[in-house]
């Protein structure tokens, strides 16, 4: 079955708003044996109509986010029920539900509010617990072909439980019967896409039925394919024979999910020191599930008395070396390592811009440190002069790996 | 002129990476006087070609990204050389500068490489300083219009400088002459998206060229305007006037640069306690450009231990209400205030889940509190029962809405 994706919203073409929906959607869908042909992005308004016209001759599933609103600029419902010459009716659940929101929340309501109770006739509402916008499902039957399309609101805190709840168990008994393929990602550290390829493309694109596919990363490739359990076993079994010791995560597992799970394993804890990082690293980190048990403790030492008062960083080192220095980022990791009671320590202390640079340390220079329980501290110097998010990304990654390495 | 984008890459639609492009190169195409009127994302492979079709018959500007790489499953070269009837030849330049990072970064090149030296002849080659794809402008003619056609390397690193450095300046020539719109955005918090626009939507529509949107965003609506510099004055006007108090940021600032700028205007100092966000709430202030010189430190307490090693908060009072409880969030903030001897503090403690629940503390259950010098510490109970990124955006909204309405 052929999935397409129409997210609606002036606001993602005009940069305000980066659309999480799609990549939220691809992760769901593969489960479920079903993958994303395409996507379009269109602003609000009749240009929905378009892509509507258009995935309805292609698609056999077409999910709609966006629109559904009560300003005046959402017009997904309207236009869909003209387009399919449905006559909007009102849902007296919905409604009743819309009011019961309100009145609960202390909102008051307008008469815009009601039209979001309305429904194109035959479709099936579904319930936004999140939300005044409820869901729609339509089944549109043209030429003996049966199309499933579904319009969902766009906030994501709406979405995605209305997706899991109640789009999901929908699919799924439109696959039933499928046997749907798996997918799994590997990361490898250190080698370029091309150098990658040219030791495990040829014997991965000999394992019959695979689906093999390069992403660049900062500071790593992945690796991904897609195929049965025997193809990827037999996939599984030729990166990790040919690239050894490259291989950081599998499954697609990100830095720091490798990070913390090699610490999990290792019974080993780990606290955190950021400057520049701004707290992106313990972030990052608490990001997976189970971080708990490994991550200590995070400190924020933004200003240069807050590196002295919680982390001991003695001041006149920092006034002699700068904070942004090899024996800084050094006292820093240490003061974590110590304070915290942790086995690692990580820290970074750079100049992410856009001011504070010096011809000494431009912006984008960074020293990042591990401090290792029984062992000696590393200091590593670093420079991405990019952007302040990409910046403390950058960072972040590099600290993970070093740490990797060291896990590793 | 109309302006189209291809994101290509089938790691977008497994949902294996988050399109930021989109929103990039919205941002930057709007002060150019243009705008994106659809976005497609195709798989890698052969789908690049319809949508490459689809678009040479509607845009003026077409704007593809990535497919640039060495690995066999980058061919958006070969295909738009293919499409277009035009030969491959090798680019000297870029192949000695392909040659030459490789030798500096000590990597190894493969045959593949030489592949990324290649131009459809007649395009003009875009130096890419961070990465080993070049990009290609091409000019494509017919039936007496030229259609503009960017090809775009997918990594954001090399894609961004790229854009701003080479492509935008060609931009510019393109459009020389026009007057581009402006954009405001106004954050309107404590009220529904229909209220709002109740509110000031009929006096909005009556500017004359002003183009009027509404976002759902966690805790506020955003209200955006498009016009000419007269138009969004009287927007601000009308806006400024019935919504004296309900407006959080102006110019379509976040939360966290309204904070960060009231604090700086009041010349007033922040410090972080966070326990469930996880450093979050401070990465997202870290990430405002002059953040330093109002956020002292940030604490990430995320063993109890650490609670009561870096901010003091006695161990019988973890024992005996909870890590997740009130008096646990007061003392938090109290003792990053304290230690950090900042104005305010915010502290967060909370089940971001999946495991970690009780009947009393559900997943999602969190408090906030907020230190003030010399005033009275606040706590507040909240319950965002979602997934744990979610519930940790959540909570940091909630918690920079809970300092600004002090600020405000």
């Amino acid at each position: 079955m052929i999935v397409e994706v129409i997210n609606t919203g002036s606001e993602l073409l005009l940069g305000n708003t980066v659309n999480t929906h799609l990549a939220f959607l691809g992760q769901e869908l593969f489960p479920l044996g079903l993958r994303i042909a395409r996507q379009v992005t269109v602003p609000d308004g009749e240009e929905i109509r378009d892509a509507l016209v258009e995935a309805l001759a292609r698609a056999d599933i077409i999910l709609v986010t966006g629109g559904l609103g009560p300003t005046t600029d959402d017009i997904t419902r309207e236009i869909t029920a003209e387009l399919l010459h449905l006559p909007l009716i009102e849902d007296q659940a919905t409604w009743t539900a819309i009011q019961e929101r309100f009145a609960r929340r202390g909102f008051e309501m307008t008469a815009r509010n009601r039209r979001q109770a309305q429904a194109p006739q035959g479709s099936t509402v579904l319930a936004n617990p999140n939300g005044t916008a409820p869901g729609l499902y339509l089944r549109h039957a043209e030429g003996g072909v049966t199309r499933h399309l579904f319009l969902i609101p766009g906030p994501p805190r709406e979405l995605r439980p209305m997706f899991q709840d109640t789009i999901a168990p929908i699919l799924k008994q439109l696959t039933a019967g499928h046997t749907p393929l798996l997918s799994r990602r590997w990361l490898v550290i250190g080698l370029g896409e091309s150098k990658v390829e040219s030791i495990i493309g040829e014997a991965l694109l000999a394992i019959p039925g695979l689906e093999l596919g390069y992403c660049a990363r900062p500071g790593a490739v992945e690796v991904r394919c897609i195929g049965s359990s025997a193809a990827l076993a037999a996939a599984e079994a030729i990166i990790t024979e040919k690239l050894p010791t490259q291989v950081a995560g599998e499954g697609g597992a990100s830095l720091e999910e490798v990070v913390v799970h090699r610490l999990t394993a290792l019974g080993k804890t780990l606290a955190a020191a950021e400057s520049c990082t701004g707290g992106n690293l313990a972030n990052k980190i608490t990001n997976i599930p189970g971080a708990s048990a490994i991550f200590l403790a995070g400190f924020v030492t933004y200003s240069n008395e807050s590196k002295t008062r919680a982390l001991g960083v003695p001041a006149e080192l920092i006034a002699q070396h700068g904070a942004v220095s090899d024996p800084v980022a050094r006292a820093m990791a240490e003061g974590a390592l110590d304070r915290a009671s942790a086995d690692f320590a990580l820290a970074t202390t750079g100049v992410a811009g856009p001011g504070g640079g010096t011809p000494d340390k431009p912006v984008g220079t960074v020293f990042i440190a591990l401090a290792i329980r029984g062992a000696a501290t590393r200091v590593s110097r670093h420079s991405f002069p990019t952007d302040r998010a990409t910046f403390k990304d950058l960072t972040v990654q590099t600290a993970l790996d070093v740490l990797r390495a060291v896990l590793a």
